[in-house]
């Protein structure tokens, strides 16, 4: 099918990675860079590692273009912690918080800042089951809200933001977990971006977050040590042991996408995979994706035929042909094409393939 | 110097690996098992990686003869995370609990469990720069602590406990992160037994917890929810999107300890390379292990020229012939030699070796 018979991977995360990155890992997996150690294997206070985090942190600002008031932390505990430690950090005068619910991953932040403070949802699109995204302007937010929090893809229901919601001087926090550095952001607009490393980033078990400066320090010092941002920023992220293999790995990512022309011509890539896919689905007589045109992801691409026992037989055949992890969330079903950074155009090219294929033999 | 000019490691962690299991991760890296994906790449909810998660499950089970009444959980954020978990888990009556401080490690879960309830040290060797271990009995523990705390294994001052304290039915709790799986332990006598993976499990970014059952549900619900052992177990360690690389590496070391002997052999090879690296340093002139005998660490080895710029150049020139990071913890100084599971006999050779040629040239 293709190099080391690997197969297109539409996983929603953890995901596919770029082949050139998963090929110098192996290749340095048993000898670092002449170190005579796997990076797996070294001390995070060692030269050799501190320059390994040292480097990803840069890049990932270059790319980002991440304003020198910023701070970058590479942390654990994925959005489950970030869910809790938003609001410990943050609900820092009012502790009113204002969230905008767009999804499953939306609505478990809100309900984790409710145990911390007064948490209010100025905006949901659970009533048409989440597939279109609110336009919230700055009249929805209570003057005196601490932060405002978004999610700027949903990863389940495949919508994303197409714009950045005018908070004025309330910082907006915004859950970028299954999108970042698919696209140009203008990081200065936000008070935190957080990112699970498992979908554009790198595997599973680090966590990028992007803080500015300002907004460190508020934390109570009863909380847990781990969850208080200043402890791990006054300590270059590593006041523990940190994940080095996936700080590691996300260094190699963010080497690749430098490499390979930033974040515009990433954003370019993505955006024409995605146009070619809803293209397909929005000509074809059996599919049909129920999100609204204007708030459809690039990177999660949700389908269904409207027969189940359809979309199963779909979701099989299709993996017989190695095109691989095509269920919707277990949550609502259907088909989802998960197409980040990392998948290629022939990803998208075999799955559209395949979907005509499929729909000749089921009409 | 040895295959893949691979040097010696001595690091306290992340330290190094087993040779095998680095072998097959890096031969099965871009395909694991006919999938066609990197282990990095998977969805954390596919029946390949389930299954990985599953068969670690059952070795580190059938490894360290885990009774059924306890649970194994996979989590992140490390000692740290844990030394908050403990407290806001097991204070669940009298909220009181006693401590053990037997080094930095000890000290620092004290210190953070303060902040949830009444702590008590009930007894320290910090005035000796912790260079025993207390001997407690059950006469020192308050008969209404909720739990009591040690570290068995010190890895900073060379310590370790020989011996297991008695605690009736108060639950004992267990920092075994840096001398898990070097020998056996009777889990039965522990309410919980936690340890980072990076030195004898795995890489960074993965820590395991060891719960009796009858111990978990009674956190309070206003904690941060990672916080809770009872979601993890409930969710089979996957509420959220594990460390999967982590885990999948760590699963490979059970597996290598299993087919080379299980515990009892690891404990047997571990004490024959403690017992010859102890023994040159006593028979020494120049070097010395500050260290009481009886309590000495099979895992990390500490020793001194008595000399800071001698220590010093111990070390410079340990590491130009490949034996590197024989460097004492940055708060103590001197030297030390960490020979957790994966250190090769020949590595204590090599360092003895080199110990005696230094000695000779700095007479």
């Amino acid at each position: 099918m293709n190099t080391y018979d690997r197969v297109y991977n539409f996983s929603a995360g953890p995901s596919v990675l770029p082949l050139p990155v998963l090929e110098k890992v192996k290749d340095e997996l048993l000898n670092y860079g002449g170190s005579g150690q796997s990076v797996m294997e070294m001390s995070h206070r060692s030269e050799a590692f501190k320059k390994i985090a040292a480097d990803a942190e840069a890049n990932l600002r270059e790319l980002m273009q991440i304003p020198d008031n910023y701070r970058v932390l590479f942390l654990q505990g994925g959005g489950t912690l970030q869910f809790s430690m938003v609001p410990l950090n943050l609900l820092r005068e009012s502790k009113k918080a204002d969230y905008v619910v767009t999804g499953t991953w939306a609505k478990k932040a809100y309900k984790e800042a409710c145990k911390f403070g007064d948490i209010k949802v100025v905006a949901s699109s659970e009533e048409d089951t989440f597939t279109w995204v609110p336009k919230i302007t700055k009249e929805d937010i209570r003057p005196d809200a601490d932060y405002v929090y978004i999610t700027t893809n949903n990863t389940i229901y495949g919508t994303a933001y197409n714009y950045v919601p005018e908070t004025g001087d309330i910082p907006l926090v915004a859950d970028m977990s299954s999108n970042i550095l698919s696209e140009v952001v203008d990081v200065s607009k936000f008070g935190i971006i957080w990112a699970g490393a498992q979908k554009n980033v790198g595997p599973a078990g680090a966590t990028i977050v992007i803080i500015r400066e300002d907004l460190i320090g508020y934390a109570d010092a009863s909380i847990p040590t781990y969850l208080d941002y200043k402890v791990h920023d006054e300590n270059d992220s590593m006041y523990n042991t940190p994940p080095c293999f996936s700080i590691y790995v996300a260094g190699e990512v963010f080497k690749h996408i430098k490499e390979t022309g930033g974040l515009e011509a990433m954003e370019a890539r993505n955006r024409e995979k995605a146009a070619k896919l809803y293209d397909h689905i929005d000509s074809s007589e059996l599919f049909n994706c129920p999100v609204a045109k204007e708030d459809r992801s690039i990177m999660n691409v949700v389908f269904v035929t409207g027969d189940k026992d359809l979309d199963k037989k779909f979701i099989a055949e299709a993996k017989a042909k190695g095109l691989v992890n095509l269920g919707g969330h277990r949550s609502i079903g259907g088909m989802r094409a998960s197409i980040y950074n990392a998948m290629p155009m022939e990803g998208v090219d075999a799955l559209i393939e395949f979907m005509k294929e499929f729909e000749e033999a089921n009409k």
